[in-house]
């Protein structure tokens, strides 16, 4: 069960700013944020200290059919750079005070291991969704279940998603279609940079997708999940869910994690009340996804990097709404004056 | 004199950017700024530990004709603040690790001295823009020189603009039209939040300035800023120019840097090669600043609060920006493969 808001904490905290040495609304969304995370939490000055980017990996399926500029390899590739601490996300991670936790949810090979890896695979890599499901309904709730398990054993104060898996930014068109109506054209894009040829490879293989498992994604959020999902997206519901469940805010990276948070918020609408959009994605379709989210991302700044990129890119910003409601001066502390009374 | 940005630098940048293990230009904006800061400061690793934001406070004389929600006495009041700690910039400064400098140009009552306040007086706040000039010219060259000491003497390895001046979105809406064309309609907003009443005289203020101060506009940038501008706004010129002169990158933070920038452009138009534009400001006709400038902001936050707190909050993503370049590893280094050769 996700709680509700704790609208008296949003009520004490959006009462504070106003009355902070500042003209009333003028940090503009950094105020409506921190009144967010008071509801979140439950106070407004909850701790944000323990920042985790979940890096869940796993392969797809459909990668073999030309949707993708990179070859499958590349995940478990990039898994071993993530634990050597060389891939774009241990740099931001670094930089921004956050630990990285990477997790082998269904990489297609054996990744060797390794004291930083969690090694919870579910299966090897998907079936491809333009043949039928990716996955069996079992498999979809296990990954979720090893989603929500990392969160439990890591306690974040706020989780930040991050994926890799070569393909699944056409696991998520698929995805995302099936669960908000969209059109495939309005949603897919050029990923990790396919040339024309590889965009019209990648649309036919989501309305593909769409067709061939249109009796699975009627009958609910999970059976859509296995069918057109991917075993790290699955993952990342997971991880959504159990933050929400245990009122921690969750800050979502780009266009693999707003497919994860459509499936769970078809489970349970009320967890996006504890999401955090944290930047528009260049990829095609991620406005419209954040849009059904009834969410406004912190940054617009291009970036289709996936593993958390621009979620670790948001934290300072989310710990800095937070800190200027707890320790900015109040008009009356400080002796400055209030708006005057209108000229004449 | 300005140095041209190091092209050679900028081409050494853009070829590790393309090796490093991501997607070419998947981390968008990023990639692009590490570059601009490499042709800045002439190397990919410059040090960026040392930010400083100049805060610098004045008063306006068309204050005092109702086109500002508050008194020109708050302006002393938030230099006080500022020296306490308890002001949205020190919050924020001291969150992303930036020193704050409050220098008072141009208050007009007396400011106590304070071992962190720099006594850098120029005049006691400006004449009324709305009946003849600001300031003299001396005034305004003095005060340039004065944002010049401030860098000199604090040699950050990244400036960062701050202001308090109750009036100053007055004074800059008339400087932004003088030095662009644009219409006092098109530029000037309701600042710290006057209502319709306020805004409408505000208008007639920026009109009515540029009119009569019509001869002095033409006769050059120094003399437009004298004419129309603030003794805050003149120093902020001061340390755009001079931290471009040393090569250092200048974060500016919203409507009244973007003022300067403007001043600081006419004057030196290579100056423009060391702005990062923090913020898109809520204040209407900020956006048209940054197109003028040709700048892309970082953040776009609904943010009107001024004294910096945009460029603060920018300050992550643009050291973050640099150590993704420096740390991030090379395909060849990771041993992950490259894009695929097009599929069949």
């Amino acid at each position: 069960m996700i709680p509700p808001l704790d609208e008296a904490a949003m009520e004490r905290a959006a009462a504070r700013q106003a009355v902070l040495t500042k003209p009333a609304g003028s940090l503009g969304v950094l105020e409506e944020l921190s009144v967010r995370i008071a509801g979140m939490t439950g106070r407004l000055d909850p701790p944000l200290e323990r920042a985790v980017v979940f890096v869940l990996a796993a392969d797809h399926g459909v990668a073999a059919e030309g949707v993708s500029a990179y070859p499958s390899d590349v995940t478990a590739q990039m898994v071993a750079n993530f634990l050597r601490g060389g891939a774009a996300i241990n740099v931001l991670a670094r930089a921004v005070g956050a630990r990285v936790v990477v997790a082998d949810l269904g990489v297609a090979t054996d990744v060797d291991a390794h004291p930083d890896l969690r090694a919870m695979k579910v299966r090897r890599g998907t079936a491809s969704i333009t043949r039928g499901p990716a996955m069996s309904v079992e498999e979809a709730g296990l990954a979720i279940d090893m989603g929500r398990e990392l969160v439990r054993s890591e306690a974040p104060d706020i989780a930040i998603t991050g994926d890799m898996g070569i393909g699944n930014t056409t696991a998520s068109a698929a995805l995302i279609c099936a669960l908000s109506g969209l059109d495939a054209a309005d949603v897919a894009g050029r990923g990790t940079g396919v040339d024309d040829a590889g965009l019209e490879r990648k649309l036919r293989a989501v309305r593909e997708a769409l067709r061939v498992n249109r009796d699975a994604i009627a009958r609910g959020p999970l059976e859509t999940l296995a069918a057109v999902g991917g075993v790290e997206i699955a993952g990342l519901a997971g991880v959504i869910l159990e933050a929400a469940s245990s009122r921690k805010p969750v800050i979502i990276d780009g266009f693999i994690a707003g497919a994860a948070a459509l499936v769970a918020a078809a489970m349970a609408p009320e967890v996006t009340g504890y999401l955090i959009a944290s930047h528009r994605s260049h990829e095609r379709g991620h406005g419209l996804v954040l849009e059904r989210l009834g969410l406004r991302p912190l940054l617009d700044l291009d970036l289709r990097l996936g593993e958390g990129t621009g979620g670790a890119l948001a934290l300072p910003l989310v710990r800095a709404s937070v800190r200027l409601l707890n320790e900015m001066a109040t008009f009356a502390d400080a002796g400055v004056s209030g708006p005057a009374e209108p000229a004449p």
